[in-house]
């Protein structure tokens, strides 16, 4: 009766099932294991079966080998701040031992990958052929420019640019060659509106050269206005960007009205429906990309379960199933650290009937409840409780707790920092305004600490509670700075600039708070959090990008243009240190500190073109000191930054904010939510961010006390992840699973691999449109 | 036996139905002809059924009635071209009685309007009422104005800027008025989004006020950098738009490069993601809301088939029907102008029985049948080989024939226009090349007659053969106007310079062509000139905002800024006329030919404020000539233009591509589209726009004489109208019916007009999710 059993609870001294199974090997168990937290953590690389093989694929995929090698990426791409034109110059020798040891890293790497990955598709895998050619050209390249180096000839470290290859192809980092697969996709596509978009806009340039070349025109600088076919392309193709309008107008409008129809005509088709178009091409490719990367992913999890199940399984009756021992021996091999109540709330969810075995379906459930974060949730009391109970329930005390629980409590703080903000707006070497200061922040103090005293501690300051980090993070931070500011001030006299300056951010960001504090802000804000971590792939592949174009940079133009400081008087300065920028619209701007001569100098600089306003005029700038070879550069880091990487970005917002929607409406659960749900073990990640944890545990609390089943699990909660805080990735990958039937085993493993956009298999409709 | 029936064909004298039923009352006929009329042109208007009532709608759909409107419309806008400050300068007396014509016409046609719905309805629709108070509004600033101008007292034509209200409320502008109603519902979304923004914007500001205030920096003008906290924000929401960047970085990052941190985390957060943001809300929205309102249509237009069908329905056994005596009736209301063999052939594919009714399902096809367009496709001869067919059919006649068929034809003439581009970047002063001019046009011509003598001139001329019409005209236009050049050259030894700009204009439109004939570019352009007619929705749209923005700005700004003349030697031309301006950056620019004198330069402005780019430079030219309350203006410009108007034209160009691309996905046809198929009665688009339409023609006939079916039908075919060339809300349309059942009857006619986006009945998944 199965009843009886249930309200016996899990801590029934349990009978040895009537046929245990023969001991598996640990052989078999290791193979099982590894396939579960590959499907766990949604790698998708195959490995060899051989025990030697398996061992070596957990020694792969260990912290601290990952940890490893993004510690010799970091240190190979960072060398370009030492390296001539350098930061900080260290001598070649240096760097270049350095960079032999980081390549002899990533050789170790994929060495160690090719042993473990059958030898088929390790040699099939364009990603670890790009890393070997990578390394030897790299080598080669090292050789030549050391030989040249010590003949005293002047070489290119060409292969610099290559560094990024690394971090694109190391098996980690599969979201940003996602993003780069996307873009390699969307070429095609993107190419031939590319051509139909040149030949439009050489097709306006002739018209322009026809139709304003033989009026004598001047544009505002004096020169001839629109008299050679290829400056005419030129600069309709910046009007595409928008940063010459209207001043590439002015001319032609002044002499006639009706000029200026051509550059309205020519904006309305090139500006406004060209680049829409290119948008709408890009995100249709990237969203056709993502949705088949997604199924992919989640075939194979499902096919290397089934691998798993069909290692562990055994017969009982007509159904094929693992038995509880053996899950439990597997669960302990793939997540070590797992706590026992943890294991039997894993294993109750899956054996719902506690009959003593887990089935294929509930079994293929358990990377994704390995996936949700689980929390001790103490219905404990809070510590001064335990400690002086009378005092702390005495009712003052309780007067307390109350107003800091009331949404006044929150408002008057509000308040309060509205002021403060306006304190920071006036004066502040008023010696009154310095001393609100101190109030202010005493005031921030007191609020922590009345928190502290009504909310048990260990749950304010619970793992996902990134407010109240923030809060107490930065009143903290503020307080230490202050004092040390003010230390200083009296033991010096003088005011540490950069000491007052994160004072001061510190202080301004406080600000925020108030934000949080309004309901419909903090869904927009909750959203853009969400996508934080997957913007940072988008950091990701634009410092690739960056990259390569900062060292081609560096070595075509490094020490063309200098910058002589803002309080220069060098004659020099006004031309940049280079004649041919004399009275140019680059050095007229003050531009000079744009300029390739090192990274840092770089970074902002490309920064700028990526924001496209006046990148002609730094065009332009170096197309007078370089016989204009500069302009392809920019246009070319133009197509590729703002028409591509840009685009694709945007696409990924757009996506990003349509799942969400689309998920609001459809309101998909997994089934294993749905469990959770039912066994009444859940917590909304929702109630705990609101801060209103305590009371909502308390008033769980008394309900605990009537249900017996309930209790069993007392303390322990599934904490399933609030769907606003889920990434992109893992909300679309549950809508395809909610659409595919548990039971149905998927495509073959080689055909998940060779999976393209347009195969649809199973046709998900939900899935297909609204991803 | 249907069999026998069909094959005796249509022409068999029809015997007298058994039961013919009574002929049904002219009134219930027109009325019915009114439901059907209403399903065909998708209005959404309910009307009153009484006898007066419907012969009122009919005049009221008129076209006459129409263009009437629309030009009264016409004349109320450019009214503003006449009056002060005037392009061409009308005494107010004549402005206000034009006025005043124009608002009596508006009045009879909502009288008209008024008689015709039913009073619930029409006391009900915002439309109405807002037509009104508009005409109330503007008669009361007529006279209060011309009493004013009367005392000669300084008065303002505020009520100019409500005009656009009637183009907007008249219920012929429906697309525009579904742009509008998008923005309003996207208002609160996005207004919230605009608060966080704006509070961003904000914080930053203070940040920077407290980081830069203190520094003494200078900007490139020498100004004080960073000082103020309102000019600031300003320059904060300029660099939003890119206008100012890099410019307003360059002192911090020149002082200090750590500061341009700052700015980078700026640009970041508020013009890469904000922005995203925004597009993502307005898509959303369009999105939702434009499915709603096809929705709404489609339901609507089945509805009143049903209605036409209880009209004029019979029993015939169990099922309700329309005879088809009566059906022949309706469609020759419905459509006076049909041939018999058109309605022939509809009545086929509704009977296909041959039973002598048309039953429910059917009937309701009606529309979709009458929107079909029907060409006469003459398996003729050419004209050439019925007049001398000895000669046509010789064989040098048919090389001939064959050989402009041929690809490489197409190719010949692919490189002639090169070598045409090559030559008019040349400089045509040569006496050689502007020869060469002459050849080339001679060649085009012959390219044409060799067309016209292979194809059929009638089929080649085509309705929908949009580039075989581009090039002839094109050609005949370049050989008029260089005719009449030369003409006017050798009489007067002049060049007409206007002349010569549209022979150029001309002569580089011809480029287009090598466009066409590469299949990859044409499908592109094929699409855009699918979403073409919808685009000038947009342009409505831009129309009626740019109209109140420039009404406003020309009664605030009017006369502040002159323009002095490219040549004008007064020292006040380098001020704009305004010693406020002098040394201004505007002045600088040579901005002076941008100012709110009259509408020709102020429509110029506001497309230069739409790119944005500089924006913040003309905004502050004004601010210094109105004391700093035009850059209220400027921003609010920015704001509904460029964050509203600009990301509901990008959502509508993503949406057309998506759904032309889920469109060639899916494959929907309509069941009308399958039943044309069968029948063996249809050409696809493609086929007539390839040119290939007679030798296509050629082929089918052969086939004809074999079977008889098809010959009945000789020489009539429904196009079907191609894929490519629907519009979007056609293609939603269709979408959205070809999943719902057709027995379906849908939602009472009340719950159609309230119809909310949330409401999801039924719930068409692909519909839903695709669109």
């Amino acid at each position: 009766m199965p009843g009886a059993r249930r309200a016996a609870g899990m801590h029934r001294p349990r009978p040895p099932p009537p046929e245990e199974p023969p001991a598996l090997e640990d052989q078999d168990l290791l193979l099982a294991a590894a396939y579960v937290s590959d499907a766990q953590y949604n790698r998708n690389v195959p490995f060899e079966t051989s025990p030697q093989a398996i061992r070596l694929y957990y020694f792969y995929n260990h912290w601290a080998m990952q940890v490893a090698t993004y510690f010799f990426i970091c240190v190979d791409l960072s060398l370009a701040l030492f390296e001539e034109p350098a930061l900080f110059p260290l001598p070649f020798l240096v760097t270049s031992i350095a960079e032999v040891l980081c390549l002899t890293a990533f050789f170790g790497r994929l060495v160690h990958f090719a042993k473990v990955t059958p030898q088929m598709v390790f040699w099939k895998d364009t990603k670890n052929i790009c890393i070997m050619v990578t390394i030897v050209l790299t080598l080669v390249d090292l050789i030549v420019y050391g030989i040249l180096e010590a003949l005293n000839v002047y070489g290119i470290r060409w292969s610099r640019a290559l560094r990024p290859v690394f971090l694109i192809n190391f098996p980690e980092s599969r979201q940003i060659r996602r993003a780069f697969r996307s873009i390699r996709n969307t070429l095609p596509d993107v190419l031939y509106v590319f051509l139909l978009f040149i030949f439009s806009v050489g097709t306006f340039s002739l018209m322009a050269l026809k139709l304003f070349g033989d009026r004598s025109l001047k544009t505002v600088e004096g020169s001839p206005y629109f008299t050679n076919i290829l400056d005419i392309a030129f600069e309709l193709y910046v009007l595409v960007t928008t940063a010459n309008s209207p001043d590439v107008m002015m001319p032609a409008y002044e002499f006639n009205w009706w000029y200026s129809l051509y550059f309205i005509t020519y904006i309305i088709i090139n500006t406004y429906i060209f680049m829409s178009v290119f948008l709408a091409v890009v995100y249709n490719n990237y969203r056709k990309h993502l949705k088949n990367e997604i199924r992919t992913l989640a075939y194979l999890k499902r096919r290397k379960m089934i691998e798993a199940f069909n290692i562990l399984k055994v017969k009982v009756g007509t159904e094929s199933v693992v038995k509880e021992a053996q899950w439990r021996r597997l669960v302990k091999v793939v997540a070590p650290d797992i706590s026992s109540s943890h294991l039997e709330l894993l294993l109750r969810i899956l054996d719902e009937g506690q009959k003593g075995h887990v089935d294929k379906v509930n079994f293929l459930r358990l990377p994704d409840l390995l996936n949700i974060q689980v929390i001790t949730i103490n219905v404990k009391r809070h510590p001064l409780e335990a400690w002086m109970p009378r005092v702390y329930q005495s009712s003052a005390s309780l007067l307390v707790q109350k107003v800091v629980r009331h949404r006044v409590f929150v408002w008057a703080y509000d308040v309060i920092i509205l002021i403060n903000a306006i304190f920071i707006a006036l004066d502040e070497k008023n010696p009154f305004i310095s001393y609100a200061e101190w109030l202010f922040l005493s005031l921030y103090i007191i609020e922590i600490l009345l928190k502290l005293y009504t909310y048990e501690p260990r749950a304010y300051f619970g793992r996902k509670q990134f407010w109240n980090w923030f809060d107490t993070l930065i009143i903290i931070a503020a307080l230490v700075a202050t004092v040390a500011n003010t230390t200083i001030q009296s033991a010096r006299k003088y005011n540490s600039q950069q000491i007052l300056d994160i004072v001061l951010i510190l202080r301004i960001l406080r600000l925020l708070r108030v934000i949080v504090s309004i309901q419909r802000f903090r869904v927009i804000v909750t959203t853009l959090i969400n996508i934080g971590p997957t913007m940072l792939t988008f950091g990701g592949l634009v410092l690739v990008v960056y990259y390569v174009f900062a060292i081609i940079g560096m070595e075509a133009f490094h020490g063309r243009v200098h910058f002589f400081g803002p309080n220069s008087t060098s004659p020099d300065a006004l031309a940049c240190g280079n004649s041919a920028l004399r009275d140019s619209a680059f050095a007229r701007g003050k531009y000079c500190r744009n300029n390739f001569n090192d990274l840092g100098s770089l970074l902002i600089l490309l920064v700028e073109l990526t924001v496209v306003n006046q990148w002609h005029i730094l065009a332009d700038g170096f197309a007078l000191v370089t016989h204009q070879v500069a302009k392809l550069y920019f246009i070319g880091f133009h197509i590729v930054v703002v028409i591509l990487i840009v685009n694709i970005f945007i696409a990924f917002i757009l996506e990003a904010f349509f799942v969400a929607y689309s998920l609001e409406k459809s309101e998909v659960e997994t089934a294993i939510e749905k469990k959770i749900q039912e066994l009444g073990v859940g917590v909304q990640e929702e109630k705990v961010q609101d801060g209103s944890l305590v009371e909502n545990m308390d008033a769980k609390d008394s309900g605990f006390s009537e249900d017996n089943k309930k209790k069993d699990l007392k303390g322990l909660y599934f904490r399933i992840a609030s769907k606003k805080y889920r990434t992109v990735d893992a909300l679309l990958q549950q809508m395809f699973e909610s659409e595919t039937a548990p039971e149905e085993e998927g495509p073959s493993l080689e055909e998940i691999l060779n999976f393209s956009p347009a195969d649809i298999y199973p046709k998900n409709p939900n899935f297909e449109n609204s991803a």
